[in-house]
């Protein structure tokens, strides 16, 4: 017997922002490897399936990439759907390349099916467009997160104060690092940001202002992960209606 | 009678990339105002809808924007669930703005569901991250179209540049330009390249080379939107597997 591994994007967290493929993937699953992040509504998707929780946790040592990527194919050799559960879209900030790799070194199919990464779920809550006509036609996703090695790669503030949108994510607890290096490219101090935490959840929260303010703003938020957005497309960001509550 | 205005992301173009909430709400949609691309598989999940298809064809002049955004409003003053389909993301290259400002001048609510952008789905078919350990943890996603005043603002070519991957919308058509901008600001002209036409559709097509060949690539589609993903991430793409197909 030998299965498929899918690498399926789980979308921000809201249940119903998977896409129906992912649904109805997770529907057929046999098991599912997922991340921590996954809710539990999510995971009620694959009822018959066998879960794999092999995300980071606070206060525990986070599961080795290696033994992932073991483990996917070992479970492909045993079941015929292998789901291999990623928040937001598998493709951005989602290690996807390794697992990718590991499986066809063993001969294992990969599908990647696409997710809603969290920064399109967070200018929806935002109400807002990363681009509009006139104000901003490039958009920047970057993590200022240090390289494995210590050393700090600088491109992700270069690619995020060339856009005219940056999506800045893992960026949170950073804060200070990412107002200074955004600075001293020659991004403006009054630059529009808006902070979303756990966006499309019902813990969802979003603090506004202005980029020299970002310490202050992230020191708002609370223990969920948060997406920072900045730029002048973000000056029309409103009150919220979450898009669950209004439907 | 008052009625919201669902700013709806339709996908890259496969009925089952669309969420689960955007199929639900088609579903209780009264009327759907959709752009040209959207296909009949996806407005078949709005069965009881009235449609208006306000989209630009080839050889028709194209629907005003103050138009839509005039039908909106009066569609939402006399329906309860009016669905603006837009194909991908509603806030990626979706002129959402001027649709919400009208909405929101007239009292009326507006919310946003997220999609899958195409950008994603040409990662899914091309098997591979957009971001990758130790490669990429920046990703732009710009559009080279010339401003309306018909001054070129260079900030897409500076954003594209600046990243390690550059994901480029409504560029096929202008792959000389993009080229030049591109090489002219650094951009190694052996980096990868794979092109994506009408991704996650029946039609889908790549072709991979590097950037000095990327005139060459784009002659090699056909007449379908494509993204061009230019970044060394990319070099690990592959014969492909649909998605839909595996599946």
């Amino acid at each position: 017997m030998s299965g498929a591994v899918y690498l399926v994007g789980a979308g921000p967290g809201a249940a119903d922002l998977l896409t129906v493929r992912a649904a109805r993937l997770l529907g057929q699953a046999d098991v599912v490897v997922h991340d921590a992040l996954i809710g539990a509504e999510v995971l009620a998707l694959a009822p018959q399936a066998k879960l794999y929780n092999v995300g980071k946790r606070a206060n525990r040592p986070s599961v080795d990439q290696r033994f992932i990527c073991r483990l996917l194919v070992r479970l492909a050799g045993r079941h015929g759907v292998v789901v291999r559960l990623k928040g937001g879209d598998p493709n951005l900030f989602g290690r996807a390349t390794e697992e990718t790799r590991a499986c066809r070194a063993a001969g294992v199919p990969v599908v990647s099916v696409p997710g809603i990464s969290a920064g399109f779920a967070a200018a929806s809550s935002l109400g807002v467009s990363l681009t509009a006509r006139g104000v901003s036609r490039s958009v920047a996703f970057v993590t200022p997160t240090v390289a494995r090695d210590g050393v700090e790669t600088a491109h992700w503030a270069e690619a995020a104060a060339a856009a005219e949108t940056a999506v800045i994510y893992m960026g949170a607890l950073q804060a200070e690092r990412v107002r200074d290096a955004l600075l001293a490219r020659g991004v403006p101090a009054h630059r529009p940001v808006a902070l979303v935490e756990s966006a499309s959840l019902v813990g969802e929260r979003i603090v506004r202002g202005a980029l020299h303010e970002l310490v202050e703003l992230a020191r708002e938020l609370g223990e969920g992960p948060a997406i920072m957005v900045i730029g002048e497309a973000v000056a029309e960001a409103r009150a919220v209606i979450a898009a669950a509550d209004a439907a």
